[in-house]
């Protein structure tokens, strides 16, 4: 079984790392640090789908869960990720029950939806079993970022096969008129995430969020998420570049990575 | 003139960063952060020829200097990838001054070494006059890792055509009994580096050295290294994940990417 | 600012290369021949979307802009390349205004469009100002080349979003029942030219057409037109080819490159 | 057999286009236009091996000899490139009659040569008649191009298993102390080319040149040479990309590609 | 012309292969071995659009017709894969007149259609008079695969500008009730495909079917279909994979390759 | 431990796959079938690095070892290839103790080798302490295909760390002046294999052998060899070819893949 549905059942959160980087190297290095499942981003990045089903294959290889946040809504992309391996589905821009619908649809197949029948990589995984479990392995969410989604709210969490919603906090920031941003404290985006939160769960439905920093995703699980993405691979790059030239430079002194018998000792 | 260069002759020291994940969008994303040139390892990574030049390039468009690590001391390997834009070159394994000639050679068109000639990508930035000029765009440095390049120390910094030295302190701490790992504080490790450090500038060469930590970059610095470089991208990701990931789950707070208008806020 | 833009709001005109083989190099030195703009094509081409990512990052260090021709008018497509670097979009077969209104919607943040947030690259070139910006670093071209479209000009051209309108030669032709080709004397096929232009120029839009060759290029900029596209790279690269070789083999002497110290000099 | 092979035993010569873009495309296009042979550059261009495949491939199915240029003089590079389709090598920087024989044992399997035996695509365009004729299937030129290649070049024209020698004029210019470019009039690289000519063929092997333009190209022909190669693709694309930018914007006319139904009309 | 097209003209029916894994050496390899096309899957595998490109070259350079299985009834997708070398076109999911129409529409000019004109590679096999003849030198079938698709199957077969409908016995199956498998011997499944056979031809339409064993696939053949794919590649695969290894360890022999001057013998 | 390794420790031998085709999919679904090991082939195929190392991770996500056969033996790229995931390497034309020392030396960390330190891949799956193990995990052959290798076998296989030898029949043949081919009955080459057989047990080594049929490489585990190769990859799928397509046109009967819930139903 998925292991954010395994999760989900036991009573507890996930946690997903989130990839913009197309390579699979650093996808099986994080699947291996504890990444409940890790989020190859196929619509805010240069990934392409071949990099994509390369990095699943690392990433489930690294024993962490491999989701992808598809480009948009579109039923033969997801479904020939899904035939590829990936296990977790986010969803961005469903703004209606329809969509959404639309969306579950692609997941399930005949006669719970319409998915087409050619599950390459997960025969491979689960052997010949597959067709009958196959909604058991797959977590899919439906990202609620727009106004008109907001709107649908209710419509959306009551659409069946799909296991929950997911906030885009960029995108729902601009929605509401605040700057797009994650982690945002703007009252508007606050009291929206709230509702979305509560609504889901009074629709028996799981809730997630994308964060930027692991304080805010904390604070999250603990006012009751059942799902966080914490910072991209891009970002915790860049962030940890800046601060360690800063280190370098200008003399503040923190904890940083030292040299031990693992991946930090790559001069050779 | 090659950046690195230009800190030379100005009395400054250079920072780089070390590149193992082979995509092109952290490399350009690095190239903006403030490094002095970013090293792509073709010699412990995954990172094949093909990527690599994508990476030069994504370098180059950022603003930094690109540099390779070769994989060994191969002339058409080494040529091959300075016609492609490499404006910076580590060699490994350097144990003789035989060795260090045969690099040397690859570097310096005729009659100075003997590289062929095809500069496909320099003639693009630097117009038709490059060939005159090709030596001064290019920084070289043999790596000084073994138990052998220490006994061949000073005819190693005796050969022309070579900017100086790069301690690998990995394989120059297993060459000397002590554990492969960066920021050593073996005895033994520390002699060896002192000994690199003060041949080189005696002989009028410039020496650097591989770090995993800021801090012992900083270090190295102060004592009067010409170069470091510092924590490589697979290292800062899986320590950053660790870290947030203990962040989130124990709930010890600390700082860590918020979500500005920037690459934090990766969500949509 | 985009360099179109800027070049049109001095009054003046742009000259785009187009770019139909899959590779980064000749991207790369043709952006620094001093075309405005090098279009990507992804319709008419085996080019794929990374393919693309490196050929317009290679654009944009070469000093030119990096332009697409999406395959069609999909929001999802649209967004991801600009998210990687497009900075100007040409959209094909656009028939109708509810065409160009969604096309439109997908280059700008809300409340303008309905674009979502995630600019990878962007927020490298242009820092973390770039949501405020995005829109005047974007230049849209609709493609007028079908019977509908010709039937529904006014209404497209009234569109809010688009800068004006690309005439696909070769389809127009086939629409209008001439042969499929560009430059084309076919008097429908002229007539219908010089209506587009017309009335774009009426709807206050730019107005652009792709050319085959340099003379009838030129033509089209002296009537008016703002911007043109001229020989593909594989149409450069045959037609130059067939040329050469009837000149070795046949004799006919005439002005070809010579063997200066740039990259006419490829034999080593 | 070897299409340049056979023209040489007819009494003519070769005619061959140099590839140094990394793409497949115009690799069939060129292929179709009436080179005898192509040469995949492997040695001062960004293609690397799998791309070389794709290529030689295209060459193939569009009726043309695929070549490549090696970057050195390896031999599992050379075998390989063999086994995956290569009909055509050139060798740089041989300079001794060791290293001729070193490439020529490469070439041909025991007991003339020390071939290792594999050879994947060969055996499906011959079948597994393909071990008998594979010598007579491969047309293999050593380059001369430096001051060392010119004192041994007798003893380096007396290795059998290689068909003939191959002028590198940049290399051979730099190492005769002229500037690196082709179809150099400096006299010392004049008597240097007419030299290696009139050895190759005392010593009845073949000779030919890479040459940058057409006529050039034809005067070695008309003076004896068996083969040339012309204008590289990327000296092609932006020789004419500048003369159609000046064309357009400074107005003077000359002959370009019109607009017909072939791939000129590349705008849809 | 197009050689199913051919077959079928002389009264002969077609038998094509089935490719999933994503790669051009083995599609070159089966093409010399007989198929009279070869099917490029980019629904149900990891086949992305860029190695789709170099397989079908491939595949046209081994004398077979390259065939795409399309992942989704998408115009743009299938004009660029026209555009880039396929000559069969299996569309699946098709399950309504109108998309039988959109997909005939994406398949030929106009005024038969609206295919955007730029077929760059076509132009290359074909020459400049491919413009008229492109509708003959394609082969386009509609699978036929759910329950909706079989109640609108009279609608289906009328359309115009399809050459016939080829069954997907999985989703077929699926739909009906019955074990996603090929080669079925469920009544209902094997009722729903008599019905699909006698209709087609009952419209004058050609009606293929995808067949996992080569017996079943000759059945096919003498009930009267037009075209059978058979086993696809990777399960020819792990078919033969498991039966040597049981061969090898358990001692049960039988017939297998022997060691020839071929493909067989890969040892070096 | 390596799994090979551990299969012979407790008396066993083992059965190797081998891999022509550069692609992940079937690498993974042929490591689902009960190979012990996967071997991918880098000497006589088109498969490159980077297509290797994916092909490697899927190989070992499969839960088989994963093998290369390298183009040579060049220290740098056994290296680089042990750095990403090899942990089986077959290395051809070793003809000399030097050269298998050379080759073993590549394989051990200082003192017992100089393989230089930066196991990115290996860290993953081992963690830190995979310094100390790494000899163990690693399993290496030298291939025997010479008739200088043949003359030197005794000094060969008397070379510390190395496993053992392979045999490579096809040039071992050619070497012996026998038609290049596996599974050979030429009374030459089944003497030199026997001799190899004998000689390696006498030294305490392994000994494998590349075979092209399954029964052939049961004769060759019974005869006491500790590894065998089969059928490689390309010709397990061109020999069903051509029984299938023979099958299915000419009627022979024989059993073929059905249509289970598995990899043969493709069609969808």
């Amino acid at each position: 079984m998925n292991k954010i549905r395994s999760l989900w059942s036991g009573g507890g959160h996930a946690v997903l790392g989130w990839l913009q980087i197309p390579a699979a190297l650093h996808a099986e290095a994080l699947a291996r640090c504890g990444y409940d499942g890790l989020v190859v981003d196929l619509q805010h990045s240069p990934t392409d789908f071949a990099t994509a089903v390369a990095m699943m294959t690392a990433i489930e290889a690294g024993g962490s869960e491999p989701f992808v946040r598809v480009a948009t809504n579109d039923a033969s992309d997801i479904m020939k990720l899904l035939d590829c391996g990936a296990y977790g589905v986010i969803c961005p821009m469903i703004d209606t029950a329809a969509q959404a619908r639309s969306f579950a649809s692609a997941l399930h197949y005949p006669p719970r939806g319409t998915r087409s029948f050619g599950p390459r990589r997960p025969l491979l995984r689960y052997g010949p079993d597959y067709p009958r479990i196959a909604s058991e392995t797959i977590v899919a969410l439906a990202m609620i970022e727009t106004a008109t989604a907001l709107q649908n709210l209710a419509e959306i969490l009551a659409v069946d096969g799909i296991d929950g919603v997911f906030i885009g906090p960029a995108d729902l920031a601009l929605a509401l008129g605040a700057a797009p941003q994650a982690d945002s404290t703007d009252p508007r985006v606050v009291a929206a995430v709230r509702t979305i939160r509560l609504s889901a769960h009074a629709h028996g439905k799981r809730v997630g969020i994308f964060c930027a920093g692991a304080d805010f995703a904390r604070d999250k699980l603990e006012e009751g998420f059942d799902l966080v993405s914490i910072t991209p691979d891009l970002a915790m790059l860049t962030h940890m570049a800046r601060t360690s030239l800063e280190q370098v430079r200008q003399g503040a002194r923190r904890e940083t990575p030292s040299g031990g018998n693992d991946n930090r000792a790559g001069g050779g």
